[in-house]
């Protein structure tokens, strides 16, 4: 029977990158996102490429839609092996302009999502001692900047949990993980947003998700809980 | 006139040594918490002692009611050139134990009640070019641990909304000073509780106190943003 | 033609390990130690697997004789893709036991032998725009502590170097990265030693080898320059 | 009879407002640094103040100099109470253009010193079970940069040694304290060839020296061990 990887927030991005490199790597996926279209139509291109994958429309911060949701994966596809954090969310604006609401919102999207995700896969996870989980960071996650402060907020809190997560669940078998994604990610948008940038400048979705397909598959002697990933070309 | 000192947050411990502290140091001060028996009780000993000051009892998390707080101090007192945050919170429990609550308590008691307090004194600061921000952290704004998850991203959260803060404000004249109370504050519950530790291993409030108010008082040419307050005696 | 990996400090547990698994990769190996036995033997070994193989003894402190070292892998295998540093030394003693001469040292050995090999092999590395310099650090690059004060001035001074040579030969194409091996590597003399842990309590060889495998083949647009690894069993 | 503070590096810029402050707070003042004009010409000013005070010209790497030095100022002022590190050095180059004797340069100023010195005043700090010890960082000791490596690995190292001795000595009574001094001093010097930046650009020496003041006052049950110091103009 396949392994079965969750992935918590499915863009064009790096969640479509998620799921393609682990359905490569003969995973069964679970989808989840927002929006249908994204989540199904990512399903049919895995599928019609061999994999078993199932997208589940559902809102993250709703707790109880997201316990449905595994719910949902767990009779079609089976517990989760791997659970893998991409949303994130956050308004940057100077902090006087910042609605007390945008606090929250990242605050739910970046902590809250991943509580849920969680709580409804660690319990298979302990009974097997083994599984991953890995929570996507990004520069905002390591420190605070000006125009940032709800984004940072959301961020700091996601590593809080990763952090108190894997020494709680690490000697226990499960496998932890935060990724600093410390650069800006190659989409679509951000490639045309940003034009005057070379190449190098940019993550490659396909190339983070081979980061995570190595944290997945780390031996349990030798674990990384933080890594950080960065583009060459960018001087920082 | 006096400066006027804010403490967002007071208690028997750390809240009230810092109102001693910043009313020998000549300021008018303004006391916030949810008890009124503890902000006015506070205020009547600081006034005996011949301190301006003012108690009102306050949810911190209620945006409206911190605002008419601020307000009310504004009229009696004058503006904050002064705000310390002295609330903390957030359930220590097994992750799977943890309500999800408990993480939106935690993120309204360190983070949005330090929000909606920044709001309402930062645009006189910022009219003024001058005022001090001063944050209390604890070892959990540092790491994360097994069974600390919720007061972890809380405490984290804080810290990042006091680097965004400091990066954002810091050229406009105000300092933002985020201060890692790394170890067992020594008020009398805790000393009762821990009654078999000596006197070293804990960190004392008036000492606490003297850290904060060297903060207030510091030349912008050297300010700290992050301080580490650790009492000799532990072992760590 | 094969790739040829480096690695500067050869002993019976990751330095081996570290060998076998490039020359699984398919690598050309020269290894270099103090020991003429060790690198000669391990050398034999790795050629009867069918892998290129050329041990030179050599004391790394020693500038000229890293340069000659250099200079005959270069002739026998060709220019260096990856170097591995896996030299460490610091005496673990109280402050005033420690002689003078344990920080130089230490120094020498973590510092000076690294910046001796990254001298010899950044040319060709920066003439072909591509390459890979893993260093080898521990819980001491990241923290000082009682009695560790020579260990971690060479460790955290090692750390220096590679986030110097990150960001300055990045850009240009050679990849640098810091492991922080935090726990306790598995060798038979550890594990004789610490003979009443389990064996979760160590780090593999083989595991460390493996992570440090995927550096030298991540694609540079997502590369870790630090990454940490640590035993799943560990309670830190 | 007046504690004694002891200055190890003592330049035109921050040593010598680290003598003055301490001056003024009381203190007699032992003044070390190779050039005897400096020292000496310092003391001379000191002690046109009122203050008791020594310059000991002396080569900071010269292990028995620095012993003989110390000895020298036990015998005409009496044991340093605290010990200011104030010495920096390590050429700002490429990698490849950095000559490995500045490496050693760089730690033996850095580091080496720092141990001579530390070894000196120890003994009878710990007999008296008090004292302080503050050393002075940099940006390049939290982190390297291209062109820094050999500055970065000196400062890395004493940032090390710092918290090796905050760690060892702090439940001893004696207080090691790391200061990042993150920012460009205001030095004739340096305001002469930044003559660009405005003064909020520059971290002002009397400025520091009081935040060095505060911490040889701290009270010891809220110790801090590392703070940084920053211009408020600059924007980081």
């Amino acid at each position: 029977m396949s392994k079965v990887t969750v992935i918590a927030g499915v863009g064009p991005g790096n969640g479509a990158a998620f799921a393609r490199r682990f359905a490569q790597g003969g995973h069964a996926l679970g989808l989840l996102a927002r929006s249908a279209q994204m989540v199904e139509g990512l399903a049919a291109e895995l599928q019609a490429g061999g994999a078993q994958s199932l997208g589940v429309p559902v809102d993250l911060t709703d707790a109880a839609a997201v316990a449905d949701a595994f719910q949902h994966i767990r009779r079609k596809l089976g517990d989760a092996d791997v659970l893998i954090q991409n949303a994130a969310g956050g308004l940057r604006a100077p902090f006087l302009d910042t609605p007390v609401e945008a606090y929250r919102e990242g605050f739910e999207l970046c902590v809250m999502a991943m509580v849920h995700c969680c709580r409804a896969v660690l319990p298979a996870m302990l009974a097997r001692g083994a599984g991953t989980i890995v929570l996507s960071g990004a520069t905002a996650a390591m420190r605070g900047s000006a125009g940032f402060s709800a984004f940072a907020v959301g961020k700091f809190g996601q590593r809080a949990l990763a952090q108190s997560l894997a020494r709680e669940f690490g000697p226990q078998g499960v496998h932890v993980a935060h990724v600093n994604i410390d650069g800006v990610i190659g989409t679509p948008r951000n490639v045309q947003r940003l034009a005057d940038k070379p190449p190098e400048f940019f993550l490659q979705p396909a190339d983070i998700a081979e980061a995570y397909w190595t944290l997945a598959e780390q031996p349990r002697s030798a674990w990384s809980q933080e890594i950080d990933l960065r583009p060459f070309g960018e001087r920082f």
